[in-house]
């Protein structure tokens, strides 16, 4: 047997996305009790240098405070660790490295969602941080692929994405919404098919305004919950049925 | 300076409470960023053997596996603890003996907002586990305040609350409203002028439904967050501003 299955999450960037990535967990899991929901723990601390910045090269580097998650987390007995903010994945390979338990990777999931599906798109935006697409991790596993990619300039991103993330931030659910929205909007009249929404704040702010291409987006988080429920609905059936 | 506010969640019964913990902690604070939200490490493990069930003598203790957790959540670094779940306080004594950082008990908070109104109520209805309501908490320290208490009987608790409450852990909402809606009806209709929903599955169910008497319910997990809010709020201020 190995050892007990627990789920660490990395989380606070930002909280309202940490609890939004728990509600899928439970969503994920079929479960007739509590006792069969996943077990977790969860280091929810906000007060972590805020990635754009850093990213931007204005502010501090948030990894010493990441790398206290880290630590904790496997502290604690984590198994597995999550981290649901795309953003932090900057610092993936120091916080891999830093983990005694493995670090499921956020992006992995949503190229595996995009290649298996029975009609690959062609053509697919991606909704992110300045900084995530600086690094480029979704474009050149997607392109690597066979999946032209489709992103927002700065222009755009000064204008919708980053006051809307940081009206979400705020708790401002239908401003940012709006914002995003149209951001969302220019990706698919440039002739994005689908879109991937790689930054926690956009989903939960498109749902809020029922944004009526959601049918068209995929949410990394979403999609890491529903790996994870996988792992320890067969870890449940394999050890504890 | 003190050492750092870090609050400690003992969760998981059931996780779905957690997470409307989490959510009353995210509402209660006032926050322009994601660094001004409260830091917390939640132990989220639902694997903790059924608290009705222990109470009634027909199943093991939860204490060994509670206790666990308060260990996680000190070595994590908590400078406070709380636990989201009313009828877990059974084992209060032996779980706050066992921690070095303070465990804040979830019926001071309701007691304070109750003694505190600017007109106290005469007759208040319990809503809570048998075990809960055995116990005495609410009851002995209500009734120290001259404030009569109002509980289900045996044969209510069987028809309405433990199937309402089972039907929300397994996420059924409405249905679960729709019974806990009559449990709290009942209290009414025999004199109670306002309800303590001191299990914490009950107002997540009736707010699900939207139940007409909302307004006359005290939420104890909602007044616990709102009190731990508070002190992160003054230690913010105090220490970091």
């Amino acid at each position: 047997m190995p050892e007990p299955f627990l789920l660490g999450v990395l989380g606070g960037m930002g909280p309202l996305a940490t609890l939004d990535f728990q509600h899928q967990l439970l969503e994920a899991t079929d479960a007739g009790s509590d006792q069969q929901h996943l077990p977790s723990v969860v280091w929810n601390v906000p007060q972590v240098a805020d990635r754009q910045k850093a990213l931007a090269g204005n502010g501090p580097s948030p990894l010493p405070q990441l790398l206290t998650g880290i630590k904790k987390l496997n502290q604690a007995g984590a198994s597995h660790i999550v981290i649901p903010c795309n953003t932090a994945h900057h610092w993936y390979p120091e916080l891999s490295h830093a983990s005694d338990a493995p670090v499921l990777h956020i992006v992995d999931t949503v190229v595996d969602k995009l290649i298996q599906a029975s009609e690959k798109p062609q053509r697919v935006g991606i909704i992110a941080t300045q900084g995530t697409l600086d690094a480029g991790w979704f474009q050149q596993r997607l392109n690597a692929q066979g999946i032209e990619t489709i992103i927002a300039d700065k222009s755009e991103l000064e204008t919708w994405f980053v006051p809307g993330c940081y009206a979400v931030k705020r708790g401002h659910l239908i401003e940012g919404g709006q914002l995003l929205s149209l951001q969302a909007q220019a990706l698919l009249t440039r002739g994005a098919q689908q879109l991937v929404l790689a930054c926690t704040e956009v989903p939960v702010a498109l749902r809020a305004v029922n944004a009526p291409f959601l049918s068209l987006t995929h949410d990394p988080a979403r999609l890491l919950a529903e790996r994870c429920s996988r792992l320890w609905q067969d870890y449940r059936l394999t050890y504890l049925a």
